[in-house]
């Protein structure tokens, strides 16, 4: 005889394989479904331990039972292969038009820029009306910071096992202009900068705007930056810097494991090159777990750790920071004399909710909601890009990194898709060398709605479409 | 016989001169006067109007009289000799400590920072509030400019002859990185680019950020920038920018006249050369008419007009504009690249407050408030200072030169000023030559103490000093 609570297991995974609950989404609550399949609470609750056994269904204090579909099936994006030579950074015009006003009517797949339900906007709010209030010091420049927010973030550093004072902080308007003024201290024009590839465009866009050249060191798509790839390059190249992004890597979401950060580091401190770690994504590990940066390993002050809150807090705040290392005093005047000091507002606002604690109880949801989004977002392209299509597998972060069979060409995929009202990333914005024409990057940080379903649907269309014409 | 209200009004000037009531204050009401003189509160207001007639005293609505002595007799400063060559611009480091945090315990005649008192304070902080209420859209990017500020921007540029639309405005962090763009957009590393001189630090070191060449053409202390100056550098060398601070320029403070702006924007457009115009002090002119800048009498989008509300609002806001005329997608794109976009609580803080009106009422009060200091301060360094010193005569904004007699080093004092707690910025941060070494410039906008009397006299002291040592 079946046991009863198995059946009712049985009927509610169909539901989710069928689509009807979907990864990330509350089930109905335990009295509804004792109804609905005309049970006893008990056996509704033996049932969903049974799926929770089958790592289906996850509880949640005081939440409920959530589905959590084992990770999608897909094969990951290939490693690409390493770069035969530098690469002048130039025309990348096609970046700015992501995130200009007249495309937010669009489907917001193209930018990683989260959605403001991911972001704990009340408790910002509430910091910066206390920040407004406390008025007289918000009127000073903050050079090269309010003390109370590099205190803050000294405290943060230190739980990821980087001891520094809040006098080694630079504050900054966002991770961006940080890696900017670490560039501009330690290079010049013409410079060769090594780059994990596929590249954050605004990486690329930082080597433009400082006219260096790009030598770009395959990523694993699991492992991440290629040890190998980067040495081979030293050996031929006079290379000046290396930016990673350590944790959660933007395209493709990986993070490197502890040992691995190790040996970059040393690798970079025997050759004398800095190490401009962008460690935007860190705390937004889909485990849980906060893994530790690659500063946490360097001895020597030749790490140059950026950071910001634009993904966890506010893009808007534009509030970042720089742990300069050795490189401090030519960063600080960098900073100074580019625009003086970042808005005081802002560092008093985070400052203030950082001090609260509300920021490590936001980010225990954050990175569960980030995780089911990207779940569900890899479900969706799965289920309607055509056969041969590959999909990242982040460990964190919120954007989806997908290969498109070979001969399918994510740029007119994208220039299509602008024509139906929605917006993604192409490939080739991710190097210098046009590697990535088959690919594309979506941003999974949106609530999900029939619309943003209705768009993977199109865009998979036309994958298969625009495969179908060659 | 001699008619009472002249008598008093006689007291009144001695206790003036004899510096019992001092340039810029307010005499006591004149209820009290008529007790203190034992004379009616008619013959009291007949002396005011005497006074008001001999042009010593200055009546203001709901405010009672104000001491307002005649321009100070001083020498003007001399004009530079013309610059032989282009110079790099490097080692400015002296120029940060002015700033740092450790440095605000002195007594501030360094930095061109005014004091809250000068600012509107609780104006901006109830904006800054009621932003933070309407906080969602605090948290998104706000690339290239929040609408509602960008729309306020271009209302006051049309009033000061500026016809551009809200789209032809970007919103920067500050003044300082306006030029910084623009420079970033049209220069290369190695350019010559014209500035005036004495120069503005802050356009040094952008210059300096920039790998750039300086070629400094002498300003008139009250007409401003030679034209014929600025002509023979175009012949002799190939210029590829002129910036010029076009109203109320620091450290000297004159304008330009309205026909020299007109010859100048010619002069430029002729030459094919783009004009960097900071307007920053624009707002702040003593006699209250609101100068045009270069950009009204710019017809083809070579003047890129740049300014901020850091000396009129709040230097922590950190918030400016560029408006870059024919250069607007380049400088687009390198304020893109460097920072994204300018936090948006000031740009809709700043927004709220100009909306509301609030804006030209304060700047009504600050140009008098700002003119007073600057007089008080003029007056002090004349009675402290040591004979053949001479004092710049601003038209606006809220910094003193002085030219101490030859042979007196600035930055001598400047280090032992320091040693007293007492910041002044020495002439050499002025010019890439040298050239001012026996000049400083003092910041007026600080409310008037025995504390800062002191410290000018202790400069005063210490100039008399350092010359009879030599």
């Amino acid at each position: 005889m079946e046991i009863l609570y198995h059946q009712v297991a049985d009927q509610v995974e169909s539901l989710i394989r069928d689509g009807v609950y979907r990864n990330g989404e509350r089930l109905p609550g335990v009295r509804m479904l004792s109804r609905q399949f005309g049970v006893s609470i008990a056996t509704v609750l033996q049932a969903h331990q049974t799926l929770e056994g089958r790592g289906i269904l996850e509880p949640r204090e005081r939440s409920g039972f959530f589905v959590r579909v084992p990770d999608v099936e897909a094969p990951e994006p290939a490693m690409a292969s390493q770069a035969s030579r530098p690469m002048p950074v130039s025309a990348r015009d096609m970046t700015i038009d992501l995130c200009a006003d007249e495309e937010k009517r669009m489907v917001p797949l193209a930018t990683a820029i989260p959605h403001p339900d991911f972001l704990p906007i009340r408790q910002i709010q509430q910091a910066s009306i206390w920040a407004a209030r406390h008025g007289l010091e918000t009127l000073d420049y903050a050079f090269p910071g309010k003390s109370a927010f590099r205190r803050q973030i000294a405290q943060r550093m230190a739980t990821l096992g980087v001891a520094v004072t809040p006098d080694e902080v630079l504050a900054t308007n966002g991770a961006q202009e940080a890696i900017i003024m670490a560039l501009r201290a330690i290079t010049r024009p013409g410079d060769i900068v090594a780059v994990e590839s596929p590249s954050f465009p605004g990486i690329l866009q930082a080597l433009e705007v400082g006219g260096l050249r790009a030598i770009e060191i395959p990523a694993h798509p699991s492992e991440g930056l290629s040890l190998e790839g980067l040495q081979l390059a030293m050996e031929q190249w006079p290379i000046k810097a290396c930016i990673a992004v350590t944790n959660h890597s933007n395209p493709m979401g990986m993070r490197l494991s502890d040992d691995h950060k190790r040996k970059l580091v040393t690798l970079l401190e025997d050759a004398g090159v800095p190490l401009i770690e962008d460690d935007i994504y860190g705390d937004l590990g889909h485990s849980g777990e906060r893994p530790r940066p690659a500063r946490a390993f360097d001895r020597s002050g030749n790490v140059i750790y950026c950071s910001s809150f634009s993904k966890t807090i506010s893009p808007g705040l534009r509030l970042g920071w720089i742990v300069p290392g050795r490189y401090f005093n030519e960063i600080r005047q960098q900073k100074y004399f580019t625009n003086l000091a970042t808005a005081t507002l802002p560092q008093m606002a985070v400052a203030h909710f950082l001090e609260q604690g509300g920021y490590d109880r936001y980010l225990r949801g954050a990175r569960r909601n980030y995780r089911d989004a990207v779940e569900r977002l890899r479900t969706a392209v799965v289920r309607h890009f055509p056969p041969g299509t590959a999909v990242s597998r982040p460990q964190g972060g919120f954007v989806v990194w997908v290969q498109l069979p070979e001969g399918i060409s994510g740029t007119d995929i994208y220039r299509r898709a602008r024509e139906r009202d929605i917006n993604v990333a192409p490939g080739i914005m991710f190097s210098t060398t046009g590697k990535y024409e088959n690919c594309l990057r979506l941003n999974a940080a949106n609530p999900w709605s029939a619309r943003i379903e209705d768009a993977v649907r199109t865009l998979g269309a036309l994958a298969a479409h625009v495969h179908s014409d060659r």
